[in-house]
């Protein structure tokens, strides 16, 4: 039998603990899965005194992440610490140029120095796994990187924040407002006291980011991901997408162009028989377009102690079979740069929801400025808000037009609509969301 | 750089013709990915002269399965033939027995003679990889084998048939019959002309037989599944389903009882709500309950040139990376015996449709024998034929009684069934589907 595979672990939160309960728990199974013992050998975190319902016992502590990182019986580093910089920074990166093997949870390091932190792995033979930054339990990445190794990928897209999810969902079922939502998403523990990073999208952008690495063989970066997050949908945005068969969804999507490959995140409408459609509160799934196969969709929990801790099992299980895949999916000499998605230049369908001043000239004059700027529209709805009667007092009351325009350029849209704000026929400022087909 | 694999492929149909495009095709990705070449050497097929539309030169012709599987210049073995017995089987072992790596997409062959395949593997070292065996190009091996290493699983279940699926789709969409489904199914290709093989569930049993190994470490065995196939379902039952919540699926379920694993493929009535239910046409789906996560489902193509070809390739990939998985997950010392499923023991809620020769007398006497068996109901519909009204010629109509029980043992049902039978207050055998709960 070969020795145990040694296991330091840096940060011993909700995950952390689950970590070392599984790898207790699972002892036979997940040595008769990898050939080889697994054996937490020294741990840290900030409390040495917290208790945590672990047996840690014949467990070394050691003082700070650096030195178990660098600590001389650790095989495998796990960083479960958080944040993009440091102390998870520069001891994942300690560990790798010590030849050790990382597995990590952590979004925003890879995110944002993922390829650093990969070429160090490349350099020095250790395995960079991180399978939990991205849906948690929901196998993608390795799906990525191993299970479509021979497939050429077309387009990657996904619900990735549960936060957006839930507070969506919330809204489509009750009608609620966004703010209404997202108090509620904060009670129950499902958004932060400051949830800007949930729902502007930011945590998205950085999963996309990794994705589209893993898919198109990027530099990852999350600075090349365009970023629009929730906050301006309205419940009759929602009513409006069930009406005319779509659901509203906070996707991130990277997709191979003729210019490039897109990464962008923003609230998108999908076909209500997508699979990624079905996909209700905190759960995320990712849909994968294979050159030539129809799309494959891996849905589950995106977040949780007990599915993180899964995921990263897995990936020390790997580390322990002797597994060094490339980071992301090929050696660093392959990937290639990265650049911005030019959102004026993405090609898709269009909703647009305006308040038009007063309807029949109205109506005229928007479809005159998409024309203009050569937008064909698939479909126009509009509802007078107490079912067509005038007011009492004889003033035009603002009316919801609603249109959905077939592909055209973005760029094409925000002229026709700035022309139309230009022509003063409409109240308040245009709602704008960008269709998805599947 | 590694010397590239050398591959040798029996079988050239529409899946090993793809598998030759893509590895010439996909070539840079694939050492990229694998950090070494993949070559095809030789091959073999029924017809050497027929067309395929793939650049063979170069590629030496093998005389047989057999002298492709121990040819001295092929280190991975790739099975394509199909087909439990031989050439497939003792091809499959020689190869194992050289050392060699093998990769198929054969579940017949696994579920019959995986245990025996999966020895001569462990024993010589090569790999025995078969993601294609079950859903295709959908990596539900690799999820099962390595994804959730860590993890306790409790349930693993699946829409694992795309013809099955596709005719009950059919039916409940468009009120057909099963023989109308069918000929349509077959009419397009999605049948074969004989199709007891799909439709009685016996290809969905060999492939739960291959999931349950898997999950939970049995010795993989298709007779130990209890089978039941979907030529019985009405019309009538799927809209009964879709008056109380459910929709009709043809499932594979393995989940592990206090009575030991249950393997069993049946009729089954899923929540609406559930992502299994979204489910439509040929489309494959998987989903697995993990100890303590939300579940995880995995939906996609479940059949098809392409997407199986896409897992045979990146099983090839694999190989070349030098992983070498336990085929089962676990080591065969590992593995315990199965044992078929007593179907009489299993517990669950059911799904009874009766036609009640007088319906006020019959209705409380099958309330009396349920209730003499301890079943307890959750509901009771029945919808007079004619909107309640007396038949014009003064005769009693029969009434279709439909019944959702809570849980119970199937062996009250039987026998409750088997009391109403004998009481000759109902016309005909009495519909059964088991429901299945997410």
């Amino acid at each position: 039998m070969v020795a145990p595979l040694k296991v330091g672990i840096a940060g011993l939160g909700t995950v952390g603990a689950e970590v070392v309960r599984l790898i207790e728990t699972q002892a036979r199974v997940l040595s008769g899965r990898s050939g080889r013992g697994i054996r937490v050998v020294a741990v840290t975190a900030r409390s040495k005194a917290k208790k945590r319902g672990i047996d840690l016992r014949g467990v070394e502590w050691a003082k700070d992440p650096m030195a178990l990182a660098t600590h001389p019986e650790v095989d495998c580093f796990v960083e479960l610490m958080g944040g993009a910089g440091d102390p998870a920074l520069s001891a994942v990166e300690a560990a790798l140029n010590a030849g050790k093997s990382v597995v990590t949870a952590n979004k925003a390091l890879l995110a944002k120095h993922g390829l650093k932190l990969a070429k160090a792995a490349e350099k020095h033979g250790g395995a960079l796994n991180f399978e939990a930054a991205v849906g948690a339990a929901i196998p993608v990445i390795k799906t990525l990187r191993e299970g479509l190794a021979g497939t050429g990928i077309n387009r990657v897209y996904g619900i990735l924040n549960g936060t957006c999810n839930y507070i969506l969902t919330r809204m489509e079922q009750e009608g609620l407002s966004f703010a209404e939502c997202l108090k509620d998403a904060q009670r129950l523990g499902y958004a932060e006291a400051n949830p800007s990073f949930d729902v502007d999208g930011h945590d998205t952008a950085q999963k996309l980011a990794i994705l589209a690495s893993l898919a198109f063989g990027t530099k990852v970066a999350q600075g090349a991901v365009y970023v629009e997050g929730i906050s301006s949908i309205a419940p009759e945005d929602l009513r409006a997408a069930d009406d005319l068969g779509y659901r509203l969804k906070l996707l991130g999507v990277a997709v191979r162009t003729a210019k490039g490959i897109e990464q962008r995140v923003h609230p998108t409408m999908v076909p209500k028989s997508s699979s990624i459609a079905q996909v209700m509160g905190v759960t995320n799934a990712v849909t994968i377009d294979g050159e030539g196969i129809p799309p494959i969709t891996l849905v589950g929990p995106g977040a949780g102690g007990a599915a993180t801790a899964s995921a990263v099992v897995a990936d020390i299980a790997d580390v322990a079979r002797g597994i060094r895949a490339n980071p992301f999916g090929r050696p660093i000499a392959q990937l290639h740069e990265t650049k911005k998605a030019p959102m004026e230049r993405h090609e898709g369908g269009y909703y647009i929801r305006l308040l038009a001043r007063d309807f029949p000239g109205t109506a005229a004059r928007i479809a005159t400025r998409l024309a203009e700027q050569k937008i064909s529209i698939e479909s126009i709805v509009q509802r007078h808000p107490n079912g067509g009667a005038a007011p009492a007092d004889g003033k035009a009351v603002p009316v919801p037009v609603i249109l959905i325009t077939y592909a055209t350029h973005e760029d094409a849209v925000r002229r026709a609509l700035a022309a139309v704000q230009k022509d003063k026929v409409i109240s308040g400022r245009p709602q704008v969301i960008r269709i998805e087909k599947n």
